[in-house]
């Protein structure tokens, strides 16, 4: 941590803010310059509250050169974390996972045909919400615990592992008895009781980044998760709050190559919520396969004039099988291949 | 509601626009334009969810002219609603409340020396953190269950209600069995959970405004807790994100007289955490009160230099006690007073 | 300047980023710390250009410690810059001064109907636009150099000076013509070679914030003026680039302390464009004289619902006489007063 | 055009907007609903300027149906705009363009070497700024007319067409003089002067966006340029101001397909800009690609350890080789190809 002190600042200042870094443990190192002194601090800083320093008299900016996230960073763990949502599914191993299905689960008949479809085009985990965290209290809440017994009997035709969210502790216990993996909304990334709780189940975490969330918050987030013993988490890309209203978000797919520079998780994008037209999904989908995402998860619906919740950004059917063979020669332009399911799908299947 | 067709619509795309808005129950209204047809829906169309026709060929945009919210809404309750957080301590009611104290409750000695300082400068409310909401899982966390029974001891002193956040349902109980009001941090504005579980509880609530919340996300979520029967809710701008480093937050004084002509609610500001610094906090308080806000939210601390948390935002007693005396003449100076303490004080208090 | 290396920098990389340093003509001074080493700068580094230090193998980030602007910061000059707009028309020098007017000259009458009224409610400065930056190349673009002779008269009536926009340089030697203050708009805020022009035109600049500047832009932007010789600058908070549309744009109050912490320069507040909106602009009027703004430039328009731009954020003129009336007891709420107007009305005015 | 009324409107306050619209010389049709009253207004009312109308008493919102962009729109011109540089380099045809070189031009040796390195690797163009808009007043701000003829050298010598930026005027003039195609930085996207220069210049145009621009104020600044009868105008994602500092900017890529489906002309991508970071700009080059963008604009350096400006963000010449081949990858497999360079390489050529 760098102290760096007002042009004006006296001597007496200087001394105060090196008494105070004394106080708190550490060993100040006043560093004069030209223009002014900065003041060094020496120990393992990583914890270190500034508040007590950024208001004294003379300091004019305290800078930390460490950064406060541990477990998550490549610095503590330089080899890629590979999370297994089932035998033979895994996330950040090289392969490009596709995640697909409607927004939410409706009926037993839209889930089935949602998962068979997906499945046959080529994804190798299915979602579907059965708790919908809506901006109004009067839209479409999900099918609760009979979403998830849904969901499990897709999983049983299809042999695809779930994700699927969870918004409070209850749920996440659901979640993890009937489901593959608990996703964490963005409006929930910085739940931390959420956080714990998930952390503390043990089961692979989904973990989307906040509508206003610096890559350092998200990472944060996950230190959380990561902090109660539990490391199978994926991040994901699912784009920002933004001033455009020409998209219903603004996706950043930057965050991809940065995650992966800072931390050995793996790290998925969200086409669909990231531009919020369906139209738009296929490109960006495509162009986050080359910028190096190690999965997708995406919106598909069967009827989607007929969805119940996000029926704009969902795809038809058919326009997910043509992203899927899309997504393949990307896939291959950069050296890698698309994952394939991780199960024989059943006889009576799709 | 309004489905605006592209200039190059065909008859068949706004047939079929038609189609799915009679399949929802609504008569759609076709409006031919010299440029381009739009479409009207009547009916009560407040919970239309607009997904399904976002996405249809030839539709350009779809227009939302009913707010998604009601009973937050001052059309639904012209006369503005007087939240009590105890008897004689009233927000919305005309007189400004400040609610006043640490950041988090630390200790006896520091809460209560809070308490008293605050009180003698003609706080109204105290306010001090034992569930702390921290970027960091290595942050300092807050005391628990034992700070808000040293906040009910500081009460007890000095008969300052207590406002004190909760982050989860049982915190909520707990900050409900303990406290006078609820609140909500703006990283929890859209834990629908949260707010259903307060709603429930029927104690006031103190509702922040998340980081990149636009003012009907804030009126939506305080919809969630009204929905459950609680419309004892004090809306809160505190800042939001921005791309300035020069302050800890945006702080978006505008909230408070949008807040007020769209909703009854009262609103309040916190120039603690609005700004991130303790010489910007003076300013930005007179500021808020004189664009009308119905109350404060500052962070005092009786020695800043050593708090755990927020130093560099909390003021020092004497630059406190000099704000009041600089409120009351900026409340005079707009027809208004600032609210008295509700209890007398013990013989005993400070 | 700091340069940290990554935790996993190799002696050879950290040798590298000295040998750069030594190259650039600076001493590089490596700080080895239990965590990863920093390598500190030691020479005049103000004008130092980071960029090929960025990107070099090891290094995770170049923190700059001296500022980039110099002749505007309060360290440069610790005095407050009184900006005199005419004889007794000073901007900084305590008493509160309010620019008024319409958005734009649309005729003689309109005009100097404004004129008298401002004048009448104790405005001290005229505004007017005579050339308009219109997002649409279809919209009114203002009369041009007629409107400035309207302006003109306007004066010779009323004996207010006279603040309007240049967009160019032709402009501006125009506008330093027939006016008394040129100001550059938001959108032309990095308009360099425009900053350069009005620097050396000598006439005193009112300079906005652009949409998306930090502090710091804004004040780099002043440098270019200073540079040139024209320290008679005045900065102007007139809103950000927001996500939400329930205003026209997010006005960042706190810009007026921040800016007086970090300049000697004085600055004003703009709530017709800040707001968007007739009805709040009196709110954040009251609140920017709160939080100590040097002055404020307010839309009034004689006939609001038939103004050519801006109609909706114009004040009536009775609301702009009620501003006036408030304005002065939050003035002397804070210690302050209001400006008179410089010059006698003349005999025939209003 | 929409005006929504209050729920609460009178029958006068909903004849006031009838009358005033009425007056602005369009049809008012009211349509009352269950919860509130709209007006439609019927008419050509691209050019309506709403402000009159927005702060009437009784309107609560005020809906634009219509674009004000008209000329560069899909709607009025369907088939794609080709633009072309130079004989042989179209963008905006099919295949993909890539202009790429230093971020300044800094001598001879520099601009040749860049030049003759990018040829090789197989650009189509050259990128060079002579006039560098920078922050600061004291950095580097090119070498102006000196730049420029050593860039007419660099295009004799390797035939590859000279993009570079002009900030004023007369800067546009020389560029056109000894360049192919204008640049305008993202500061400049609404200096409008500037535009309608280099509108009737003629020449083709680089539209950079600007830094807090909607996609639809980047259609109505290319719409200034249209306007003066220049379409051959080239759009460009630089990137966004953002919150986080991970990255210089927010590189928004959704831009392109939305941009793609609005307008007829074509958009390229900057990653050099977007991103800030050497480490990024591949990934996110391919990810431009991928997404369908004309081409790109890419900051390459022949010692980017020396360059005077930007280089953090310049790729070292091997790397520039290794992204051309793994655009060309991306390229096919999405069906299409990167453009080939249009003349021949001199015989004493690079």
């Amino acid at each position: 941590m760098l102290v760096v002190m007002q042009h004006s600042a006296t001597e007496a200042e200087i001394e105060t803010v090196c008494r105070v870094i004394t106080d708190m443990g550490y060993t100040p190192v006043p560093m004069p310059g030209e223009q002014r002194t900065a003041i060094g601090l020496i120990g393992n800083d990583t914890r270190v509250d500034d508040t007590n320093l950024v208001g004294l008299p003379g300091v004019a900016q305290v800078i930390h050169v460490s950064k406060q996230y541990k477990q998550v960073s490549r610095e503590w763990k330089p080899v890629s974390t590979v999370v297994s949502l089932a035998p033979g599914v895994d996330i950040g191993g090289g392969s490009i996972v596709v995640i697909a299905g409607p927004c939410s689960v409706e009926s037993e008949e839209q889930i089935l045909s949602a998962a068979h479809a997906v499945r046959a085009a080529g994804a190798t985990a299915l979602r579907g919400g059965a708790f919908k965290p809506r901006s109004s209290p009067y839209s479409f809440q999900g099918l609760g615990k009979a979403g998830l017994k849904l969901l499990a009997l897709a999983r049983q035709e299809t042999g695809l592992p779930i994700v699927t969210e969870a918004m409070d502790e209850a749920g996440a216990e659901l979640v993890a008895e009937y489901g593959d993996c608990i996703q964490i909304g963005a409006r929930n990334m910085q739940n931390y009781s959420l956080l714990k709780a998930v952390g503390r189940l043990g089961k692979p975490v989904l973990l989307k980044r906040g509508m206003a969330a610096t890559i350092s918050d998200l990472l944060l987030s996950a230190e959380y998760i990561l902090a109660e013993g539990n490391n199978q988490v994926v991040l994901c890309e699912r784009g920002l709050r933004s001033f455009d209203t020409a998209a219903r978000n603004l996706f950043d797919l930057n965050a991809i190559p940065i995650v992966q520079k800072l931390s050995h998780l793996p790290i998925i994008a969200d086409p669909s919520h990231g531009t919020g037209f369906r139209e738009y999904v296929s490109p960006m989908a495509r162009a986050a396969v080359a910028a190096g995402a190690d999965g997708l998860i995406v919106e598909m619906h069967p009827n989607p004039d007929r969805a119940k919740s996000d029926g704009a950004q969902s795809l038809f059917p058919e326009q997910f099988d043509r992203l899927m063979l899309d997504l393949r020669r990307i896939a291959a332009a950069i050296g890698r291949d698309m994952a394939q399911s991780g199960a024989p799908l059943k006889p009576t299947g799709g």
